[in-house]
Parts: C-alpha cells; structure tokens; sequence
C-alpha cells in the first residue's frame, strides 16, 4: 500500500488536486508533459480569466506557488506517464522523462489532463481560419490581449470591426460535438470588453446562437458587456466568411431580424469549443477508465459524484470530463484530490 | 484548539462536506433546522434530478447514508445555530433546538444553507400565481410530477396545453436580481420531458430569452427534448398571464417571428430562480461574513478558490455562494469539506 498520489497533468485542475492532497498531508507527484506548469492559462497566454477578469499569469502563478511551496508535492515536467498496473492503493506507475523511464508506486492517481481547442481546420472550413490571416482563434485574440496589442494580423493595424462567432465545433451534430462547450460565450464577452478597451474606435459584434451567460456571468460580464463597452450582440448565424476587396465579409441570417445578412469584418474571432486532449483520450486507454462518445472521461453516474471513475483509486478533475469553466475545475479538483487521500485513509475501501 | 467541524445546513452541500470531512477523519456535527435532512431535493419533492434523470428521493437517500453511516458524523436536526464566537480553530458555536440551547466547539465551520426559490407573487404579479391556480412555479411542478399526477390544478384533469415560462424573478433589473439563475433552463426541460411522458397527449411549451442548456445539458436534455419528446421552444417575452373563458391567456411576442402572440394554456409554469434561503442571510450574519449586493455569500476573490471565505476557517459551498446546480454543489461542497479538514491539520495555517 502505498499513501502517494500521482496526479496526471499541472493545469488548474492538477496544481488544485496536488495542493488539496498535499494539504491534507499526502506525498503528491505531479506530472506534466509541457516544460512548464500553468496548463493552458499558461501555453496559451491568456490575458485575464474569466470571471474575475484578473491576469491570468498572476493567478496561475499563486495557483503553481500554493502546490509546490508544499515540501509533499514533487514536479516532473517534460514526463508522461506511459504505462499503470496494479489496483486501487498498490498502482505502479511507469513514467518517462526525455527517454528515460521510472517506476513509482502510488495509492491513487488523480487525471486532470484538461482539453484542446477544437481546430477550426477540420470540418468548419466555411470560416476560413486557414485561408485567411484576419480569421483567428479565441486563443490567438488572447495572446493578442495579453500583450495588449490587438491589431488586425494582415495590416498590423487597429481592426475597425471585429466579429465573434460562437459555437464553432460546439453544438453540431455535423462534426459529432453535440454538446455546448459551456465557456466559450464568457470567453468571447470577456475578449469583447477588453478588444473595446484596447481599440476604443473599434466596434465589436457577437453573433450567438444563445448567449450562455449563466450565473453571475450574466450580471458580471454580460450586462456591462452591452451597457458599458457598447458591444453588440447579435442573434443569428453565420454561414460563411469571404474576402472581398481585401476585407473580410460575413454571410448569414440575423434570426431576430429574419432576414440575411452581409457584414465587413476587419478581424473575425472563431469561438471555437472544448475537445478532449490527446493526453486525456491517452490517459484514460491506459488507466484504463471509461470516456464517452466525445472522448472526455466518464465519472460513475449511481451517485451524485462529479470526480469518482470506475476504477478504484483513480479519480478524474477539470476539463478532462467534459466542458468545464475555471470555477468548475477548481472545486472538482478540489474534491478529486481531498477525495484520493480519503481512499487511502481508509484502507481503499471508501466507497464511491 | 478544537478538530470538530460544523457544518449548517444537511442539503445536498451539507451532506456531500459532511461525509468529505468525516471520510478524511474529522468528527462532523450537521446542524440542520428542518426534521430531515436532504435538503429541497426531499422537502420540495423532486421528481427527476437534473441531470441524469435519476431518482431524487434515492440519490439523496444514498447521500445521507454516506454521511451518517460514518460514526464521526452526528446530525442534530430541527436546530439552529444562533450564535458563534472565537476564531478560526477554536469557534464556540451555539445550537438551539427544540428551545434549549448548547454550545459545541469547532475548529472550522462549513456553510450550506443553500437558496430558495424567487417568490413570483412579489414584483412579477403579471403572471398571476397567487391569482389562478392553474399557474404554479417549478416546484409546484415537482410535486406532481413525482408523484406521476400532473393535472390542471383547477380541474383535475390532464392539460392539452402547458407552457414553461423562463427567467421569472432572474435577469431582471426591476426586482434587482441581474444574475442568471442557471438551472431553471435545465429543469423546465427535464419537467417538459416529464410531462410529456406522463402526458402524451399534452403540447409543452418553453418560452424564453436563451436557453442555456451549458456543458452536457445540450446534448442530454435539450436535443432529445425537442427531437425525441417534441418540446416547443419559442424564444420570446411572456409579458402577461390573463383568465379568459376558464382557460389561461398568455400575451407577449415571439422574438424570432417578431410578432405579438396570445395563447391560450391549460397550465403556466413559472421557472422561479434562485436567491439566498433565509437561512443564507442569517448565517452570514452570525458567522460575520460579506455577502454580496444579492445575499448571497462572497468567496474571497485574490485567488482562484470557489470556497474560502474572508473569515478564517469557514467555508461555504452549494448554492450559498450564488445559483448553482447539483455537480456544481456536490464539487464545491466536496472541496469545502477538505479544505476545512487542511485547515484543522496545518494548525490553522493553510492559505486560502
């Protein structure tokens, strides 16, 4: 029996788990694929989070400080774990760094190894995100924000409009992602506030299927979205991003007008959705878990349990369960990392 | 210094940080002032939980055995705590029941008082609850649909025609509660589903703004409500609810079709949102805690943590800290309950 527990990925969700279980007084290993802790606040620069709108770098750093400040809690970055057998308080964990393998033993393991952006490549190509320079991502429009240098990425220069388009790779039976992706509409508003703060002369527009403000999302983001920052939202759907003149234009249906509609655009921003990552796909065939249809890890469904998995000792945090805003991932990593010491404190018989 | 931890409130919340706190060895005292515990999925009868669909009765059921089961954990129900005194570590907490008052000691206190339901009498009296008794709230609903008894109150009989009006007493500046409620989308389409099955003759209406059906909602619950179950969403403002030949008139306009409508509807259910139980306010009160311009409790907001107040040693999960729905709770109130327990082991030392 062994009282360590491995927890799989350093985003938010694993730095919560590793400092819960740490606090609690278990030895913790994290480990993490990227050179780096910080998960995808980190690699992909985001400015400020949503909600709360404080800098992400900040916050991620106080997040990275308070699980290894812990004398318990050991780093492994540029490692993956490649192979896990045994059961629920005897795991041997196979891990390697740059080539070279260890072996540890662990009593549980927490996986909070997140999501990817969907690629807007893939089967959104009406939207023309690899044809056309001023068509990007929410993850690029961050790293933009970040640096406080949003500009229209053909020109270099201050973009006269800017479009938001939601739901790409989220709620479409099409690409097979059915679901919504939760956080891609307080991203977008989010980036909205701080594009009419950075450009004042620019105007903004998100064009939605639902504005999925929930919460205090609604009261927090949205409302001063609209009365302060003066940018419009705008119900209906967008069918197709065209250059023309060396501007973009935006075709679609505005469904609270019912009629369609043909916009010039300078920049337009792909909300696009959450997918599994490859490592949460990876993780779950050798530990050996459920995923469902999406790919994202199943928890056990007889109980209210957000963290719980079917396999003894291994219990799941974050987005690696499906679309997860920050809140979400830091309360069930919270409860995934409180939740492996308590299995090991009890002699690996708690049930679920 | 003393290792109990209080925790108010035997809600969903209360049971999930109870059991959490118990299971990592801490001795636990649930305070609650109903005779039961379980919270509104058992004193309001909860048919359906949103989501997974599955029993309210037996999932609350297997929470409380997994709480009380354990010897750590004492209940007092039908009590209250009307006082506290001390620090974190060392609180003197006053409990009265049934008239006679006693003090325990605590080292940390969780909050779980959770919310109640907007009352649609107070500012929203254009719909008419307290004047037809064929409009009735999401709880009113609850009740029959558990017992498999959805009737036309007035009559008895089962309705042709039933409509689910959204964001009653939420995004609403007039009755001062700007935030969203987040989960009457989901629970009137789950009922809708519900009431469709028990009544299959009956046409569903859902009337509203967005219908935020976040994360595996979507998929889950509002595709195959429409697809499967042959709910109609019309997204439009109900303004009005009048009597009309012994039937009900709704009024409003339908936003898509831009045009006004009257309908007549054998049942008008009322989606009430969310505020602060009584038991919230009270508690912040007593516990010396900021709540926030809507009575709900404030978190502290310098770090990402969805459960540590400014007042060392108390924590607060579930619907206490704003509109939330049961992963959310159950995340949050596992969480709670360990941070609770790191803070009683690191000697009251533990960062937020």
């Amino acid at each position: 029996m062994s009282d360590r527990i491995v927890v799989i990925g350093g985003g938010p969700a694993g730095l919560e788990a590793a400092a819960m279980a740490g606090r609690l007084g278990a030895p913790v290993l994290i480990v993490e694929k990227r050179s780096h802790l910080g998960g995808a606040p980190i690699a992909e620069s985001y400015a400020a989070l949503t909600h709360g709108l404080q800098s992400a770098e900040e916050l991620m750093g106080k997040m990275m400080a308070a699980a290894t400040d812990l004398d318990r809690v050991e780093v492994r970055t540029e490692s993956e774990v490649v192979a896990m057998s045994g059961t629920g308080g005897n795991f041997t964990v196979t891990i390697s760094s740059n080539g070279s393998e260890e072996t540890v033993d662990a009593g549980a393991i927490v996986l909070a190894t997140g999501f990817q952006h969907f690629d807007p490549g893939r089967e959104t190509q009406q939207y023309g995100y690899y044809e056309f320079p001023d068509v990007i991502t929410i993850q690029d429009a961050e790293g933009m924000l970040k640096e406080e240098t949003f500009v229209t990425p053909s020109t270099g220069k201050p973009p006269e409009r800017v479009a938001f388009i939601q739901c790409v790779g989220s709620r479409d039976r099409q690409i097979g992602n059915e679901y919504c992706s939760k956080v891609c509409c307080g991203i977008s508003s989010k980036q909205a506030i701080e594009v009419r703060q950075q450009v004042p002369d620019a105007r903004v527009f998100i064009f939605y299927i639902d504005m999925r403000m929930y919460g205090y999302w609604e009261n927090e983001i949205y409302w001063p979205a609209q009365e302060q920052h003066r940018v419009n939202y705008v119900k209906g759907i967008v069918t197709e991003v065209l250059a023309k003149n060396g501007r973009l234009i935006i075709r679609g249906e505005d469904t609270t007008m019912g009629r369609p509609m043909e916009v010039p655009m300078d920049v337009v921003v792909l909300a696009v959705g959450m997918e599994p990552s490859p490592g949460t796909r990876h993780m779950a065939d050798i530990l050996g878990i459920a995923t469902n249809k999406y790919g994202f890890v199943e928890t056990v469904h007889d109980v209210l349990d957000t963290v719980t998995t079917a396999v003894a000792g291994v219990y799941v945090c974050g987005s690696a369960t499906g679309p997860a805003d920050l809140d979400d991932t830091i309360s069930s990593a919270g409860s995934a990392g409180a939740k492996a010491v308590a299995y090991l404190r009890s002699g690996a018989e708690v049930p679920a």
